[in-house]
């Protein structure tokens, strides 16, 4: 069968499961408007008790199940619900499968009335995945029209420790075709858009989760990142992001189609707040996963590193640093990064400012490690079915191969840049109140916020944390102003990336975008940045629940 | 300058520094020896005093350092002089340092009459390094003619914390060219053998460690171990050895001549006593390496694994396997085997069989991965000084070299198999009393024991950690004994490995002959397996500073 027709097919049968809900939004309502991020709740479709349900933060939904007050079909009837009209505006859906979460709410429901014992840290909570994650019995199609029809024997670990734990899954979501760029498209399911305008990325790969977080259509959402997958949708679409170190979290297996690696995939939270990442993180480390995934490390809960993060042991200082050498950010992320740091010092925390990284050589490192192949696992699938590749694509040249002696050299030099960054963190210790290093660095998230489809090119800012295996998160700070944030009149560019960015940028083009920043801590500090955004979104005069 | 008169200069080096201690056995005492053990304590050489320093465990020295029983510098005198006997008997000195040594220890013990403090847990612990660790001002020559005059510039991470922690190094110690072979010789120092019968071989890579530490001329030596290279010179020469899984402790540094590979090496501790592994464990780990050392991983000591190891928990399940489906050890392994079953069962704890893991699937996936690059840096290394290669030497042919592709596919299929044998191991909970997988495996150390000089050919058993990045440890039970280890009448081989294994065999090639047993853990289990090692040494009716 032709790859269109079986595209085709596939379409007819993600809009019959959604229309079957029964749910949509007058057109009139929706018709050249570029900024639909509240239709879902000011369109009229959704109940009370179902906006209620959809604008809380997991704990908050987990411990309403608990005490009885919502079941987890009604909280799961919300998600669905506002997850169609998600899908209505900005196209985030992939695999649907709301009839099986429906069963699995009413089993939990019924768990929960038969013991009185919840199954796990998640009874009830509804998640959605990235379409890269395995379930059985479902497909795995990951945006390639040639992998329609992959119906997977078995779940992920990731999976089965989700299911475990009590999570409702009943969603996929899009990704681009072959997971390397950061604009959510494929000839499958095709574009995702960003809610705050639709006229802009969702951003890449955990495209599909971002857009669908925003919307409130998932209180948390399973996304992957390798240079920033998941915290370029977080950034994209406005909301949070934790990209952990590698071998923490378990669920690798499904990305190992290009082979083995020296930078790995990580699969992480994404969601509408502080909450949702915490949640995921201490419920997928209670379940002690390192004994059942190989790849995952014996690192439990680490509650001092929390405590230091929330500012318990010692006076925080938080390092930023406000570009890479490479690409100054555009003026609405400079005035964010300006007051997040006045706010920071005006609620008692120490902040300084830290010498940028160097953006050239980290990626220069990764970029190598990246395109080793050549792109050859890419390359067959597409051969296989006949469907071209998408132009917002990067790595798929054969240009880029290495041979395995120049492989392992570049596996030297990102191990060597490993250690320089952390003696520079090190030496941060000469610098702050507590005698320690820097507990915390904030950086941008990208030389621009969102930008119009098409049109993402340059993604150093986000892959740092990952050339170091560090851990990052991305959180939400303001919008793009058009009075606050002109375009400088001059303006000497560092780069050929930086002039590009700056000749692109206006208030105009990026209008109603959120502007996001990142937290990053070392190798396997998870708890001590979930601690420090706490801290973060304290100063910024945010309640411990507060919704993106 | 040709690579022999290179060469000559250094061996007249070495020589002089180890004549101007002007200590050494009457020839008529050697000659004609094979089994050198005792002769540094029958010799009448050494002082009483100096007998016992040399015949205390690590954890005793450290002690009466403490209680200014003895001076570091006369405990170090004292190893001094027995390393000097040791490399008279053996060969396995390479850079002598001695008079550097003696102003460390006197340093020390200024610092410690001044302060009242000791610098830290290894305060006055002479430490002999394998000749692959990089001191300040010191040649890392690593058995290559051609690395003749390679002065460092700068201590290993792990280096730097021995020091710290008040270690006072004075030698380093021999291995075989290319470090990938069983075999302890090169053409810069020589061969190095094991001082229960010198016509057998000292082990490889750590060799020289595993021979000085038998003879008694240090306490606590530092070797690497990427396929056995810690527990085959342990298992040769009769001593205890442990290779931790990899990213625990500081130092790889020193390994990364071929590349960064997806089978990392790692340093670790050999010691006549259990003792020395745990006080080498204890203060590394309590150093914080993870600070310094970004290959390190953020896992300070485990205090409960290693009570749960001594039994203080749940009781014990000890898994046993016999062979690896390839190779059936000789009789002397297999009735030491016998004999600790025996004896941790009287001693209450529970044993059970297991299935043998598959050898040839291990290896296969290891040999892909060492092979890769067809050892170029090898080739390369020797092209430059024109040396030739030993004979005794595994992986240096081009025909094993693979693709960036085919390596990357390689990694994978290690994944597959690392995710296989956990499952292994959590699947025998069934069986176990406390309900959880088995607490560790009690496994040969090889098919033969110290093999004569240049026959070590198959070395799977100790290479099965190291694939799997597990936590194995090697400790001594008995000797080769002509009249209980008869070679069996009948014999079925399980390969061509096991027929020339089979064929070689006879008690009186392997006369005197230690035989040691491993014992694994899962993935950084080192508390856990240390904590074991105790139980069963209690079992062999041991005492807690029992020197082998």
């Amino acid at each position: 069968m032709n790859w269109k027709t079986k595209v085709t097919e596939k379409q007819e049968q993600r809009e019959a499961a959604i229309k079957a809900w029964g749910l949509s939004i007058p057109n009139d309502l929706v018709a050249n408007k570029r900024n639909v991020k509240y239709l879902p709740n000011t369109s009229g479709i959704l109940s009370r008790k179902e906006l209620d349900i959809t604008e809380s933060s997991a704990t908050i939904i987990v411990d309403k199940i608990r005490k009885l007050e919502w079941s987890a079909e009604e909280v799961l009837r919300a998600f669905v619900s506002r997850a169609v009209l998600a899908h209505q505006l900005t196209n985030p859906l992939t695999e649907v499968f709301f009839e099986r979460g429906l069963y699995r709410a009413r089993e939990l429901d019924k768990i929960f009335k038969d013991t009185g014992k919840p199954v796990g840290p998640l009874h009830g909570l509804p998640i959605s995945l990235k379409d890269t994650l395995h379930i059985k019995g479902l497909e795995t199609t990951q945006g390639y029209a040639g992998w329609i029809g992959n119906v997977q024997n078995e779940d992920d670990s990731l999976v089965k420790i989700l299911i475990n734990a009590g999570a409702v899954l009943y969603c996929k979501t899009n990704v681009p075709q072959t997971l390397m760029s950061g604009e959510c498209v494929n000839f499958v399911f095709g574009r995702t858009s960003s809610p705050w305008n639709t006229s802009l990325s969702a951003g890449g790969s955990s495209g599909g989760e971002g857009s669908l977080i925003s919307l409130g259509g998932s209180p948390l959402g399973i996304g992957s990142d390798i240079a920033g997958s998941i915290r370029t949708p977080a950034n994209f679409n406005g909301i949070y992001g934790l990209c952990p170190s590698t071998c923490r979290f378990p669920g690798h297996r499904a990305n190992k189609l290009g082979g083995e690696s020296f930078i790995k995939p990580v699969f992480g939270p994404l969601s509408r707040s502080v909450d949702g990442l915490e949640v995921y993180t201490r419920a997928i480390l209670s379940a002690r996963p390192w004994e059942v995934d190989h790849q995952v490390l014996r690192l439990p809960w680490n509650e001092v590193d929390y405590q230091e993060g929330l500012g318990r042991h010692h006076t925080l200082t938080f390092g930023f640093m406000r570009h890479d050498h490479v690409v100054l950010p555009d003026p609405p992320i400079l005035r964010c990064i300006e007051e997040v740091r006045d706010k920071l010092q005006k609620s008692g925390h120490h902040v300084i400012d830290i010498a940028p990284f160097e953006g050239v050589e980290l990626m220069s490192a990764m970029e190598k490690i990246f395109g080793a192949t050549g792109a050859k696992d890419v390359r067959e699938i597409l051969a296989k079915s006949g469907e071209p590749l998408i132009k917002e694509v990067e790595f798929t040249t054969e240009d880029t191969a290495l041979s395995t002696w120049e492989y392992k050299r570049a596996g030297v030099q990102l191990s060597i840049l490993r250690q320089k960054y952390l003696e520079i963190v090190n030496n941060t210790s000469t610098e702050t109140i507590s005698g320690r290093p820097i507990d915390g660095i904030i950086l941008p998230s990208g030389g621009h916020v969102a930008p119009p489809h098409g049109t993402m090119e340059y993604y150093t800012y986000e892959a740092i944390s990952n050339a170091l295996d560090w851990t990052c998160a991305t959180f939400p700070v303001g919008f793009v102003n058009s009075d606050l944030d002109t375009k400088p009149k001059s303006f000497h560019p560092m780069s050929k990336y930086d002039e590009r960015n700056h000749a692109k940028y206006s208030p105009e083009a990026y209008a109603d975008a959120p502007v996001c920043l990142q937290l990053m801590g070392v190798q396997h500090s998870e708890e001590k940045v979930l601690g420090l955004l706490r801290t973060v979104e304290a100063a910024l005069g945010r309640g411990p629940n507060y919704m993106a």
